[in-house]
């Protein structure tokens, strides 16, 4: 991996992975399961859990790089604008930083709906494991 | 809520919340589903994926603040330690910071294992909807 490499990777936010998320971590708030109390805050529809984007991108980083021999470091995420049921995201990750000494990677990203507005960006800092 | 004010929480990685994140989100990295592998990298057993605790935090700001009208805009997270099956986590998290005139919190954060080593540590903060 070189810096300036660019991943893309397509997740859909399906009512599956939304009733999994709310069935794992209980995470009931009414902003994501009451229609009406978030229309009432002005968005169109329940928001979804900005969390299940970190779940995304725990697959972006354990299974599409070009190499199993990673562990995440630390990563950190904007919330940009809502995301709502059946919203198709891209993520789109570029190698920001290699630091060779220790074998960590950096990378920014962000993610896009299927109207093109950017929902979330970040970094994530990755290690190498020998 | 006012600068200062503590909160605690508990949460287990139990083998359920595992084997439904391994299911909700394929992240099937080799770290966390082949025990041999993450040995031969110096665990001590499978390292459970650091974004499980990412959606505790969903959990502990959806459901245990006093207020239930908020919204995640930013998270960071720092995994300092690995966290393996059935550990026994407590998430001690303070508001460092209150920005009245935007409607916004600042929580630090750390969670700790059973055996009281610090495994992860970060910022996330809130904006309080009227």
């Amino acid at each position: 991996m070189n810096k300036g490499d660019k991943f893309t990777q397509s997740f859909t936010v399906s009512t599956d992975i939304y009733e999994g998320f709310k069935s794992l971590f209980k995470d009931l708030n009414p902003l994501h399961t009451n229609e009406e109390f978030a229309k009432g805050k002005g968005f169109t529809g329940k928001v979804m859990h900005g969390n299940i984007l970190n779940g995304f991108l725990s697959y972006f980083i354990g299974e599409c790089l070009p190499t199993k021999d990673v562990l995440i470091q630390t990563q950190e995420i904007k919330f940009l604008r809502p995301v709502y049921e059946n919203d198709k995201l891209t993520l789109i990750a570029e190698i920001e930083e290699i630091f060779e000494s220790v074998n960590t990677i950096e990378f920014k990203y962000y993610f896009m709906n299927q109207n093109m507005i950017k929902i979330a960006r970040g970094k994530i800092q990755i290690g190498l494991m020998p």
